[in-house]
């Protein structure tokens, strides 16, 4: 599959579900404290990889893509719900280019804006019973719960670590994290829930775990040498927001192992300060060793080998599905999303 | 049915409730920023009268009331779920006796907590399937999405004035806004699902909505008038705290109707400043200017209405039910919820 047409059928997946999320907003009032703000944030379009893996993979394992699509959209609506409200708990300025909604109107309408998102993405889902039926409409459904929860949870982790300044965190315990907050529900379930309504629920999504989690892991990576090191522009929030928030990155975790004890207090002061009082000076300190360090460097060496393991396990997770132009899209997937740089 | 034996019995629906609220917080990790907060707040009992009406209204209609208790424990979680999200958005300090779970845990841990409970509201409704059959539990489904839908669309309504300022509200709208933020949720629909579940979907569940609508309207005043002129210990929550964060009550427009040039003036710039900026002064200025100018008055006068025309649509709601301990509870619940101090 050449690159271009990659493209095209990323953007057309995205169109179907960009018209069908707006399409399941109401047309009737409250407009301006709600509904208007929610039209003009699923405007912004994203990528919309979720709902692009879960149609692909359930049409690659034989099923009627239009069967996917009520349940694509409600993981994209989900996303969207997830946006929101992180942007609050972050208090991050920037998303897709454009002021962030509580920026735009508030954190009290953002916070129900986000809400109502949640409760939208809900109803989506409901769609399912009357076409996929009670037993298939209820594994689904458990694969949505699980979903909500592990990026709940791994969200829950996140804003405690930086809460409570903590620099103890570790490798593994940032791993465990990107697993819950990120992987389960961008990658993993997305292809469950695909490949249990393409095969009627004739299927192990199990299957799906390991590439899921390689791939998540790899994205998540990539995402936060991108807040650090791309192109405002082009990446659609602030460069440098994650310092900023004092998020517990993989390149944080790794310089703090790597500073000597003078080093680590001045670092540790940093992450101490409320986010305004954090000077871009320290901040780009911070950055430049980042770089002499070792830890960009380290980060961008664990994305490639994490992007390397989820092509192999995709050959494992398809390895009885027939060729199709979906496997070669699902296939791009994974270069895509690691090489991105925006 | 005596008051002793009323309460006994709203007693014993909120320890099922509660318990059942507690047993579906997942005992795993991550506790200290997520599954803790959460299970100290569910703790902390409210009245929980809108699983008993759910309960007791399956058993008025002929129903097992063990049916109705997976769609009463869900809506008791996302009432929670509200509480949470409504007390970041208002940023209230008290809830039930207590700090709000922002005031204790930071707003970005209260958001996120307040989603898990949204997602264990739904995780618990989902166990209706088996139970229920899938015809009803679409059914429950779609009442339990009507209720999160109007709620927020209220909850938008009442945010937007006050972060808008806005001084043209009038009792219409209010009436609309609290049909939507309170009514649905916390009487309309208990009653709807309860009455659904005992008769297994055989019935009209539109028959309760005026009894919910003039019960729930009734209460909400009782409700804002508790907050200014209520005892903080019993009531739970900041004495005033409604003044102090702008909402829109019956009392404020009626008061807003009965200012000469000068006082308007006053009371819009209290309004205009930030929460952190009005005094205790003026707050107590307006108050007694609402009991000079009749508002605190014609707002008593307005519960004392509603209470009256909801009794009368429970003996219409009810005409065809046999006579019952819980149709005695469900009525003596109206009394009880426009008379109590708490």
């Amino acid at each position: 599959m050449t690159l271009d047409l990659f493209h095209a059928q990323l953007s057309s997946y995205r169109e179907t579900t960009v018209a069908r999320l707006l399409s399941a907003v109401p047309q009737r009032e409250p407009q301006r404290y709600l509904y208007a703000p929610l039209t003009s944030y699923l405007s912004r379009s994203g990528k919309a990889i979720r709902p692009a893996l879960c149609v692909a993979t359930c049409r690659a394992f034989g099923g009627d893509p239009s069967a996917a699509l009520a349940s694509a959209t409600a993981i994209e609506m989900l996303h969207n719900a997830f946006l929101v409200h992180d942007d609050v708990e972050d208090d991050s300025e920037l998303r897709r280019g454009l002021p962030t909604l509580h920026a735009e109107h508030g954190v009290p309408i953002a916070v129900n804006a986000g809400d109502m998102l949640t409760a939208l993405s809900v109803r989506i889902l409901r769609e399912n019973l009357p076409t996929l039926g009670p037993t298939l409409t209820g594994r689904v459904y458990d694969e949505f719960e699980h979903m909500m929860q592990e990026s709940l949870e791994g969200q829950a982790m996140e804003l405690g670590w930086v809460r409570d300044n903590r620099l103890d965190v570790t490798e593994e315990d940032y791993l465990r994290m990107v697993l819950k907050k990120t992987c389960w529900y961008s990658f993993i379930h997305p292809c469950r829930i695909g490949a249990l309504i393409g095969t009627r629920g004739d299927i192990d999504p199990d299957r799906f775990n390991r590439l899921g989690s390689y791939l998540g892991t790899a994205f998540q990576i990539q995402d936060d040498l991108l807040n650090l090191t791309g192109e405002e522009q082009r990446y659609g929030k602030e460069i440098g927001g994650d310092l900023l928030e004092g998020k517990r990155t993989l390149m944080l975790i790794h310089l703090l192992r790597h500073l000597d004890a003078r080093e680590t207090a001045r670092v540790a002061a940093y992450l101490d300060q409320p986010r305004a009082a954090r000077s871009i000076r320290d901040t780009q300190w911070i950055l430049d060793l980042m770089r002499l360090r070792g830890s960009l460097g380290h980060a961008l060496k664990a994305t490639r080998q994490l992007a390397g393991a989820a092509l192999y396990e995709f050959t494992q997770a398809f390895r009885d599905v027939p060729e199709s132009d979906e496997k070669r899209f699902l296939n791009q997937v994974i270069t895509y999303m690691v090489s991105r740089d925006v």
